[in-house]
């Protein structure tokens, strides 16, 4: 199943994607009798979305997606945690030594942008550079949990830019300012529920910059594989139904790389994961 | 005015505090006849703290505070911005170059925890400190606004302890996990409204672990003062009502000081800035 948040001519929705449809939530209600709440979270992680399972088949998908903008599918999660460097070709490229645990960063909720939505980034940074990640979407509350339970609390994936201002990540250190502008996490195009993915950690990830490919690599190349880095930040923080946990990004990102420019105005950034999609951002600078 | 958030008996209130006394929201609508949301968000920044303030001499403050526990003011706020360090006499003792711009680290609301209660800790940290700060709560709002309009956004200030496991801290580089715990962020005792703070930059802070002092500072000794963070940081992120800016910590934390142990199972922390208040939480080591 793929959820998606989605607008247009400035009312916002939620619905099933199928085959470039979507069946919003009144067009779901509609088919089954079943009402559904305003907000995607509750709709998702408090019983609603179990409750249209079993009536899937008869769900009408009614519109063209194409119809509508579509926007990061959770517009409020509790936490948004990214991987600080998580890829085994991200660590030969900028020459760090393999993690043991997951460093993290936390973004802000007013980071979250739509999967075909503008960057817009202040002039004032000069270093712009773009990630690519498969992000997790958690789906039970959990704490202190096992590896062998870590895919349970999954609920689904999506991609998420992990958009970084390289030079006040180098002026701070820490990293976190620099990953925390409004609309540096561009992500989507969907949840895909992870019954749809055979083999999380054996995904191809693509990024494309003005149709020039960039990043070219697999999930399989992660350090610390997803059932590791669920239970080892569940050691420490409770997740909640909602959490993004974004698990790191792959070589080939401007940082370091004399060879790739960084992002600048009215650059294109498609970026693609294999069985979960693509989403495409345009960057603009202002004043 | 100070606004604070407490339980009695499993039930969750919030309300005015003066003299060791509080006027719960029941009590408010009781004296006022204005009825009060349940949320302690909606009541403070969407309209109804305004309306009570010209009644505020009708309201009466019924009920000893000690008859409550006091909880972390705002449950639920998008950000929690912690600066990295700010503070002079820190820097000399940690031998840090000042900075020029605030570096950051975001902690999740997971992290908040009650003005008096356990910071409870598992075993594998092994170095626990702590880190008083004046915190600051927003109260409009507000992108890319100019050093002379930020105080403007200031809705009122609380003692902040930044918790944090410094070998997690080591480990990783980035300090954001290793401030993420689960309750490291106990905070209060409650919302001091600015005008009640004539110069937020010029308050004695103090830290006592088992009743000895470890730190003993100043809000002065700040590098980068209190318009400027909330304008440098509005230059990125969008801040909103009720996000909590804390504005870094003084000397006499444990890290690197040889004479300074880390905390232990059982200590007693007690952190107190003038005008503001005190909170007081002990140390508890769990597996």
């Amino acid at each position: 199943m793929k959820i998606a948040r989605v607008v247009k001519s400035d009312r916002e929705t939620f619905g099933l994607v199928k085959d470039g449809k979507i069946a919003t939530k009144d067009d779901i209600t509609q088919s089954t009798g079943i009402p559904i709440p305003m907000n995607i979270r509750d709709f998702l992680f408090d019983g609603w979305f179990e409750e249209i399972l079993p009536k899937i088949d008869e769900i009408e998908f009614k519109h063209d997606l194409s119809d509508f903008d579509v926007l990061a599918p959770i517009p409020n999660p509790n936490k948004i945690i990214c991987l600080a460097f998580n890829y085994k070709d991200h660590a030969e490229e900028q020459k760090l030594t393999p993690p043991k645990e997951p460093a993290i960063v936390n973004k802000p909720r007013t980071a979250l942008n739509g999967t075909n939505a503008e960057i817009i980034c202040p002039n004032f940074v000069k270093e712009l550079d773009y990630e690519i990640e498969l992000a997790l979407i958690i789906g039970k509350k959990c704490k202190n949990i096992s590896e062998e339970e870590a895919m349970d609390v999954i609920f689904g994936y999506m991609i998420l830019n992990d958009v970084s201002a390289r030079d006040i990540q180098a002026m701070d250190k820490q990293f976190t300012r620099a990953k925390s502008f409004d609309g540096f996490a561009p992500c989507g195009p969907w949840i895909t529920t992870k019954d749809e993915i055979d083999d999380p950690q054996n995904l191809k990830l693509t990024t494309k910059i003005n149709g020039q490919i960039r990043q070219d690599s697999t999930t399989s190349n992660m350090f610390i594989k997803i059932p590791s880095i669920i239970s080892i930040l569940s050691k420490s923080i409770t997740l909640e139904p909602g959490d993004i946990i974004s698990t790191g990004t792959a070589a080939g990102v401007a940082l370091n790389n004399p060879n790739i420019p960084y992002l600048k105005d009215g650059d294109h950034i498609e970026m693609e994961i294999e069985k979960i999609g693509t989403i495409q951002n345009k960057v603009r600078f202002v004043d």
